[in-house]
């Protein structure tokens, strides 16, 4: 085939959200009528703390269209095959903070402040939500259910089957695990066991921190000036609480004992990141000198942590900067998925054909492939024959990067 | 000068716990004799939930003498010229766990479960009895005082005068803010001056980390077996909580503000550490795409975080492996400065002689003679003058390395 299969390993959707009132059950709907209010007014006062209402609406002015493809189906499907765009990967948290679900059950699946009941609650409507999305060609859209895991393990697993009887193939746990076990914890282990056993990947997707620790506990009713530093830390730190979780299954050995579970980390700085994160993983498994003091924390892993990564783990690389599309084999040749990140700000869309030139012409065209599609293909587990008339429809050329 | 002025960097001291009694004052002195077994207890847990005992009582088994010098000073000279170092920056916490400050005041400085006022007097008693033992030549040794900073800025702005007037020329704070302003908030002006204008250290050391993250709330009474991978998670974290702080600091402006302002930040795996940390600040400074919707978080500063980084840090790089010494114009020229770690099990002690043979032979002279002490003699400005004839009885001879 002449026409590359593109997978977005990064896109959102969300209903605006007075809409997910009709999702929720129904003894929710009363106290998500008092709380919408005030979730918006939190939400208008953050735009207005990180002075960002004018960049944002200078953005959103004569794209509002596209943006509705955050809940519309017609209209999104209009993006992503102008994209080039074969098949997607759904988290939630349409355009950023304004389509999030109910209840804190979006990107940042807070653990603080929040009534566990109703985050359930919140996450099931968007999982009822984006099934039906999804249920326009499952294959093709891989929607990923929000599961706020640390509540209650026997509730996620129940939810794990839920996920999988409702077409939807991946499930996205809290990266912050404080106040909780965290997920080298044995506990976790019934959860594990249903995501491998039906084929449910865990997908983790960047953008929860302790915000608290950076804007102190009164965020977003704060002056910015007394927070000079607190968005440097942010954005210094937030990949670290992506990669959390993952560091966390690897060491406690949750890839030993459920070897063909699946993980990807989404919108995390790769170039700069992974490698990094890897020397420091290879480095302590290795190293004896420094850890001596600390007793045996190897034995129970049969290979090092860098090999599970390899093995049980992909990388959601997003729009990559050419500086990592080029650096492919040294951070995770077979790992690195290419997106969109629609209807994300940060995104390469609607202008992805000029994107994928700028960051992949004159690469090797068999690693372009790995990393625009064959990699999410192979770690998601598309159905590809389904795939190729709408790549041939749509999909960019093979030629086109040469 | 043929030999070496050879600095320790990193180096500890610390009074067998009971007798901290003396140095508290008196009106602590029953809560100490209540908390004492309950303290000796917790280690003693501690050690065998990590399965040290065994190794600790061989570690220590025959160096029983050469271990007192964590608080005898004729014992701690003799090991430190056995050394061949001249002079020594001294952290807290002898003999690792068995010889912290009371109360929770050593190099942990939690602030759970702690009552603030008695973690002051933890702090005071062992700043008091190090001013003692760095009497004997305050050029020789530079003492790091304890300082729970957090509590209450005003007592730790008296604690530096203190400092200043009793010998002692550096402080250590708390690694660990969660709960708290962070280091970026104007709150902590006040301190930052004092230091500055007094020309104190501000010394950071690796050692902290949230440990119910890893083993949850009830450590050390837990069942190793049910974490198997928190050990794993300590070693892989313990250095981001390390320079968590100067994080801080960078984006919130302080170097801005100012300029003389000293931070050190002692043993944190500095070659696989280091590199990728300052590159992830220089990408967040230079880049803007990620980060456009974040707002405005640079233009309070008039360089970049790494620029500050090399002009008002240092790092305290222990005990290096030949790896990273060879990378020294890489990872921080003028800021990598060499310790023996003295008396940490750890260290390169009492055997430093062959370990620099190791790490530094072969290695351009005037870089060697840089880590292994010109850096930490101009970075915590000692009197070079007076090293120089103890140097020249026991340092290390330039011809060593050739």
């Amino acid at each position: 085939m002449e026409n590359l299969i593109v997978v977005s390993s990064d896109c959102h959707a969300g209903l605006p959200p007075e809409k997910y009132r009709d999702y929720l059950d129904p003894q929710y709907r009363e106290t998500f009528d008092i709380a919408l209010p005030a979730t918006m007014a939190i939400t208008e006062k953050s735009e207005s703390t990180f002075l960002l209402k004018e960049i944002n609406d200078q953005w959103r002015s004569g794209i509002e269209d596209q943006l509705d493809g955050a809940w519309q189906y017609e209209q999104r499907i209009k993006v992503l095959e102008g994209d080039g765009i074969a098949a997607e990967i759904i988290f939630c948290d349409g355009i950023t903070e304004r389509n999030s679900p109910p209840f804190g059950a979006g990107l940042s699946l807070p653990t603080k402040d929040i009534v566990p009941e109703l985050q359930w609650a919140g996450a099931r409507a968007h999982n009822r939500w984006l099934s039906e999305l999804c249920s326009h060609d499952t294959n093709r859209h891989f929607g990923v259910a929000v599961c706020p895991l640390l509540w209650d393990v026997e509730e996620a697993v129940k939810e794990v089957r839920w996920v999988h009887e409702n077409g939807l193939r991946g499930i996205m746990i809290p990266l912050l695990t404080s106040g909780f076990e965290s997920y080298h914890h044995p506990k976790y282990n019934p959860f594990w066991e249903a995501c491998e056993s039906l084929g449910i990947a865990i997908c983790l997707h960047s953008g929860a921190a302790p915000m608290a620790d950076f804007f102190g506990d009164k965020f977003p009713d704060i002056e910015m000036s007394d927070y000079p530093g607190a968005v440097g830390m942010y954005v210094s730190e937030v990949f670290f609480w992506t990669y959390r979780p993952v560091i966390a299954m690897l060491w406690g050995g949750v890839f030993e004992r459920f070897p063909k579970l699946k993980v990807s980390v989404t919108e995390t700085g790769t170039g700069w990141m992974v490698p990094s994160m890897l020397k420091m993983l290879e480095h302590h498994y290795a190293e004896t000198h420094f850890s001596a003091k600390l007793g045996d924390y190897r034995s129970h892993l049969s290979m090092s942590p860098v090999d599970y990564f390899r093995r049980n783990c992909a990388i959601g690389a997003s729009v990559m900067p050419r500086g990592d599309a080029e650096k492919y084999h040294d951070i995770g040749p077979q790992q690195m998925m290419w997106g969109s990140d629609y209807p994300h700000p940060e995104g390469s869309w609607p202008h992805t054909g000029t994107s994928l030139i700028e960051s992949f012409k004159g690469l090797p065209v068999t690693d372009v492939e790995e990393m625009l599609g064959k990699n999410a293909l192979d770690f998601y587990g598309f159905d590809v024959d389904k795939l190729k008339p709408i790549a041939e429809r749509v999909g960019p050329l093979r030629s086109d990067f040469i």
